[in-house]
């Protein structure tokens, strides 16, 4: 792997095309904190995957144009040149395309709204570091999710873009309590699974181990974590009861796993005190998940990873006697 | 009283079980500012007046089962010992424990909700501290009312958690102005007293004199100013039409009370200017009250401590001219 | 004008009446950034005939009114100097007038209202502009989007206060695409004006010219920006196929105004890339007015220049290779 890698680098050092690529896939890399091209391959891999099986290409090209997008603009507002090559511009660009190809028709207008939130993100980006470097903190997928969410909102104003796939409007009323469904072994492993590919918007148990084997090539400790935060997350949400299709759609557990790799493996060191702390953070990310689900319910637009950043946030911010990376 | 704290205070040096107590009993000093057990006391005899005088004695057991469970888990975070000492580790998770268990229904889940929103809290406030000592500026109850707020928003998604006093959702429309009820002597003088007590969200008379008691006990001035934020919270509420049944309930007053409490005594010393300018942040408070009440309402969760911190924040950043403490 | 300007200053500087009307009139001229009382007094007149032709004489009285308590309150609170005299504690509070007035119906309470916003949006200026110092950041019109949207919230709660023009609370629905009206030109120069004169709430092309002579006296470039930053966003409204009446009436294009004037000429030196990076801003403001637009829907209050204070934040924040003034 290490050689191959070696390889790799040795080619995108004499060619500018081929580092171009390589910044793009360590982009895709970069949403799950993985700074190598292989794993931005293997994440690639998933959401073609997941793409076609759904029957909706458009959104692999959606996550291609995005994060090709975004790295240009990266350049062009000449943003340090480490970050850049290390992917910390494409990973919220991808994930707006990802998101907005997911949730609106596809159309010319689509496609230009893809290429201007791409663009926006690495300025929300620069921002928003700016302003978490104070504390030491990470940007996280917060450029995304801002983007997006105004992104999504304003098409309700607009008749050139329609969210065809976007939550409807309701009034937040008492969730009722029914007999929940008994997870069974394969709904178990199905709800797991799919809570790993729903970071990327996909809902794919082979998608799934396709972003693990991403995960394990670069970092076996981050597939493990996204594994156990998975389980835990679905435990969480069934034993608090709730919607079953939710937990087994992997929509309450997307969040949660990104908790779990950064607070168990990216920022903190691995270990029993920082397990404890990342497990209570990542339960704690299924209530908040729940919670901005509520929230947006009068709005008709979907959390995204709105959740894992805040807890993850609140997480890391406190000065605590952790092993801190 | 100087010598009965002194006499307190060895006892506790030479008890670690005493000085667990101490902890916890001025954490719910804190949810006031009074660094002070005998106010802690106090104030936990007022909650469990209310508890029992409301037919609801899970509340006081909320409250308790969470600042033991907050001073446990910065215990185990190994937070700043001063501080932990101090209480302020303890007021954010009293007022969790308060608050779900006076809107959802009792059961094992509540409890293990309960535990989990004391820890997060202990977390939170960390989280809030580091960020606002940037500008030498208290956490005040930010971390209780986020926590809370994700807490209360997430049981609409959970069947096995059901809000049994939580506001229902509603569309926001015009207040219907109606002839309001005139303030008579008695009704004024409830008003006033319920809300100081609400504070604790407790609407009880007899709790509202526990607590200027036990403010009385460690600051006159604090208790002085509770009652005068809450006279001009209600005369504001009044002149400006607001519903009758909430100005009597103490239900416009409570976050008005804790920042003429915060700006007239704790954070700046009293004096003319400071209460004028006391007084302003008093009577915002109000307008502020009302404002998140009616942003709420699609949310159907309640405004809690969220326009005190919000209006008091605004009046404490400013550098002016007045006697900082 | 040099001279004129020159003549007025030593008049000011002899008359402690004089440098009031002064530093008021500068107040008005800071909504659009410029520290000029003689774009201060063009914007008034502009306030004036936008008033009076829409038979709204108090909105224009609301404004006075409100300048004037602001700038008291400011001195009361002994502000820095030159910042009171370059008038940044007045271009909130003259907002928090024209808008409580423009939504408001007019009555005592109504001024009593206005009179503590517009003292609140100095508190506020102080808080805001402490906090964004940090990153050596302008507060721009926060304090007035913070301040009025808690006011004019809070009147659903108050008999007192009843909002004359505001909207009423809808559920999010698609938008239902319609034959949009063909632009024609008196139609697209009708939605560039008022995309100007909206900046101070007013529909009035002949309202727009005063702007625009008041920007040109000051700042050639401002005014020259601003036109631009006007026809982008009808440009970019219509092409996305947002709703006739509110492109033509400009009430897409006044936040996307101010980010333009904002970006292009007041904070970074005028120059292509500077342009081309300030056009991605002003049409991301676009995005950001009908995301606003929407997500306020539910809350019955307007958006106010929030979209241009989040874009032209997220814009100023990055540190890039752009010539920062």
């Amino acid at each position: 792997m290490k050689s191959l890698l070696a390889s790799w680098e040795s080619l995108c050092a004499a060619s500018g095309a081929l580092r171009f690529i390589d910044i793009n896939l360590r982009g895709v890399g970069q949403v799950m904190f993985q700074d190598n091209p292989l794993s931005g391959a293997l994440f690639l891999a998933a959401i073609a995957w997941g793409s076609f099986a759904a029957g909706v290409p458009q959104v692999l090209f959606g996550g291609l144009l995005a994060v090709v997008a975004a790295t240009l603009t990266a350049q062009w507002l000449r943003v340090e040149p480490a970050s850049l090559r290390a992917g910390l511009y494409g990973f919220n660009g991808v994930l707006v395309g990802l998101a907005l190809a997911t949730f609106v028709a596809p159309g010319p207008l689509l496609w230009a709204y893809v290429v201007v939130g791409a663009a926006v993100s690495v300025v929300a980006m620069e921002a928003t570091a700016n302003v978490t470097k104070t504390w030491s903190m990470p940007a996280l997928t917060f450029p995304f999710v801002l983007v997006t969410w105004l992104l999504l909102l304003a098409t309700y104003g607009f008749a050139g873009l329609s969210g065809a796939a976007l939550p409807s409007a309701g009034v937040v009323v008492p969730f009722q309590p029914m007999a929940a469904t008994r997870l069974d072994v394969s709904l178990f492993v199905q709800a797991t699974l799919l809570s790993i590919s729903q970071v990327f918007l996909k809902g794919s148990a082979i998608a799934a181990l396709l972003f693990l084997a991403g995960l394990a090539v670069n970092s076996v400790a981050a597939a493990v974590a996204a594994i156990a935060g998975a389980i835990l997350a679905v435990i969480t949400a069934h034993a608090l009861g709730a919607e079953s299709d939710l937990i087994t759609g992997g929509l309450l557990g997307f969040s949660p796993v990104l908790t779990a790799v950064a607070l168990g493996t990216v920022f903190n060191k691995p270990g029993l005190r920082v397990a404890a702390y990342a497990a209570l953070g990542t339960v704690f990310t299924v209530v908040a998940q729940a919670a901005f689900n509520v929230a947006l319910t009068p709005l008709a637009i979907p959390a995204l990873t709105g959740p894992f950043v805040l807890v993850t946030w609140m997480f890391l911010l406190p000065r605590l006697a952790l092993d801190r990376r």
